[in-house]
């Protein structure tokens, strides 16, 4: 049996999915399971982008142009326009989701060997990414006392080795929920200019900020032009997570040059979900005031449920739709797996992401879980339930 | 201005699209083009697989799994099966395309350095999978007067080295249009298993096979189950390209649990487009007949058309829809630019494909185009008489 080459046997498995299949028997042992390990909102996708595509009156399903519609380029581009980002259409390429986008970004600046500092814990995918592209991770250790805020910019400098091409930030953070400041943006660009970074910010979550606060884009910093790579995707903005439509904005254009091979090889994104992400641009503001007025009414509920629960701490999240939480006990992934496999009340249990595949460092993390708030209130209600009694029978 | 790695900028080029400025400035000054140039066909797209994507009740446009709907791979392991392949649904992997399973298979089997050896000319874009998978592509030459057959193994031997990975065909081949023979594939066979390499085979052109002559997947060759990975794709098969579906098949287990780690990464392939390929599978028999007697009358008369042209020589394709032609001229990248900036017959010219960026070994092909019988045959016949009015001016 010919060998398998060890870059594809060191792909990081997904943390998010490694307890499915205790899920699954569990489910067959007919128990409720509250999903609150992944990030798949149950929000209804805007009517007209669905409607969109079941308008189309198209006879060939024929590839896109590789950087995407010209069409939805330049509708994109006016959105992004309305808060100042000066973009035009050359500095987008329409990606199949933000995973594609952050490929074609690590790709883009990186060789193999090359360095990308990451504030821990991060999404997990990023290691995926890196090890698909040959690029090592350098984590940054962020803590849950701090609710994550960014570490000092001298020990993102004790990180920095001839190597480091980039820091990728989560803006507002998945796991954590951080909505970095105005300050922390300035610091990070004074430190990727000072160091002849890019400052890659993934903002897929860049419209779920709360408590009147604005989200910062790194497309927004005054001369950064030439270090500001921006990730987008409407996977969460639109809950259309199955069209796989994202995008890689930059206004450096060796960046986008390069980009494009990338974009070229692979032929083009998705035809009908960009059509569908076209129109669904034209989503009225009402219903984003209501979605997020709905995950604000969660994460309060979530996060006050949790803060009750005795031993437990947890950040509170300023933007997305996640929290991560610490628990009183020692190794999450067993305590995940107990909780499908032998805890039920009322015939319900919970599903979580242990934390620890969210951290690069070995073993750190290992007492927290990430909640995503996806779920309606009355379920994340009986979710805190659950925890809390699962917590005391667990550590009885 | 931050430095790009050379891994991004040696990301070659696309060679089917370096001359689209040329046709866009053609265009404007009033001229007809004839693309033949890309594979995208002109062929109308089952009716049901788009009706499908229309009759969605869908409110939540959620991921898939990661591997792809299981109703869409059940029905395309049942149509797999109908020819003997023997599969279940754990051996698919629903892929962004064929591109995506060339880029997870790349990723799954090979590490930074590895070496996988390609027939060449080749479908250009392998060469961007393998950089940015960090993969070396080893070319191995054949020939336009033997019709681009299989070279002979001890060429093939006198290539493999410690790092050298797998086998990469395209059967039948773009831009060759070659369909291997059942001898050509056993000799591959026997030479994978002998020095424990992966056979991987591009099929997606493997519903194109000419002349009452059958086309032989690498997952129906005995014994090979273990080295065996056939990449495939909806894009050509009914002319859905824009839809992005393809997939990745094998029944080594270890290559698809990997495999499974860069799907989940990107979290699922899109939702709406699996609609379309699960209906399409249901596509009745008279829309390949159709289709493929329409391909095979445009070959004939393409390659009757070219073989009229002195000095031109062309392989005889006997599937896909390329075929490669030899012009009597020393350059056809210069002389493809030419026939879209300074010719034009009736206010008509064509844009083709130079073939040099189909090899991999420099300087060879330069003389070579390809071209994609894509159109209709009254436009083919046209092509045809533009070309050698061309060739004749350019070489006056
Ligand atoms: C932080 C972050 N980035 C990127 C992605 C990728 O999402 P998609 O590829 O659906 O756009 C996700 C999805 O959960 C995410 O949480
Ligand atoms: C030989 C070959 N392989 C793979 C592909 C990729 O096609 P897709 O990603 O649309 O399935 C193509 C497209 O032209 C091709 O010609």
């Amino acid at each position: 049996m010919p060998a398998i080459s060890h870059k594809g046997a060191k792909m990081p498995s997904s943390p998010v999915r490694k307890l499915v299949p205790f899920a699954e028997a569990a489910k067959k042992r007919g128990i409720h399971i509250y999903p609150l390990n992944i990030g798949q909102p149950d929000i209804k996708t805007p009517n007209q982008a669905i409607q969109a595509v079941k308008d189309t009156d198209m006879e060939i399903l024929a590839y896109s142009h590789s950087a995407g519609n010209e069409s939805y380029r330049t509708k994109l581009v006016a959105h992004y326009n309305k808060i100042e980002m000066g973009l035009t259409i050359d500095d987008v390429i329409v990606s199949t989701g933000g995973s594609e986008a952050l490929l074609f970004t690590m790709g883009s600046i990186c060789d193999y060997g090359d360095e990308v500092i990451i504030p821990e814990p991060f999404y997990a995918n990023y290691n995926g990414f890196a090890t698909a592209s040959g690029v090592t991770v350098k984590p940054i250790s962020t803590k849950i006392e701090n609710n994550f805020a960014l570490p000092s910019i001298s020990d993102f400098e004790k990180l920095i080795t001839d190597n480091t091409k980039a820091i990728l930030i989560c803006n507002p953070g998945n796991p954590t929920g951080y909505l970095y400041t105005q300050d922390e943006m300035n610091q990070l660009a004074a430190l990727v200019k000072k160091h002849d970074l890019f400052l890659v910010a993934d903002e897929v979550y860049r419209e779920f900020a709360y408590d009147g606060r604005e989200h910062l884009s790194v497309m927004n910093i005054p001369g950064l032009e030439q270090h500001a790579i921006m990730i987008d995707s409407v996977s969460k903005r639109y809950s259309m997570c199955g069209a796989r439509i994202g995008c890689m904005v930059s206004k450096n254009k060796e960046v986008m040059a390069t980009a494009m091979k990338f974009a070229q090889a692979r032929l083009s994104p998705p035809t009908f979900a960009q059509i569908a992400a076209e129109a669904a641009l034209d989503t009225p503001q009402a219903y984003f005031n209501e979605v997020i007025g709905e995950y604000i009414e969660r994460r309060d509920i979530l996060i006050a449920g949790l803060k009750n629960i005795p031993g437990v701490e947890v950040a509170n999240p300023g933007g997305a739709f996640y929290c991560v939480a610490q628990l009183p006990v020692e190794d999450t992934d067993a305590f995940a797996q107990w909780m499908l496999e032998s805890f039920q009340l009322d015939n319900e249990t919970i599903m979580v992401a242990p934390a620890a595949g969210f951290y690069s460092t070995p073993g750190v993390g290992k007492n927290q879980i990430r909640i995503a708030y996806v779920l309606e209130k009355e379920s994340l209600i009986k979710a805190v339930q659950i925890l809390a009694e699962a917590l005391k029978v667990y550590n009885a």
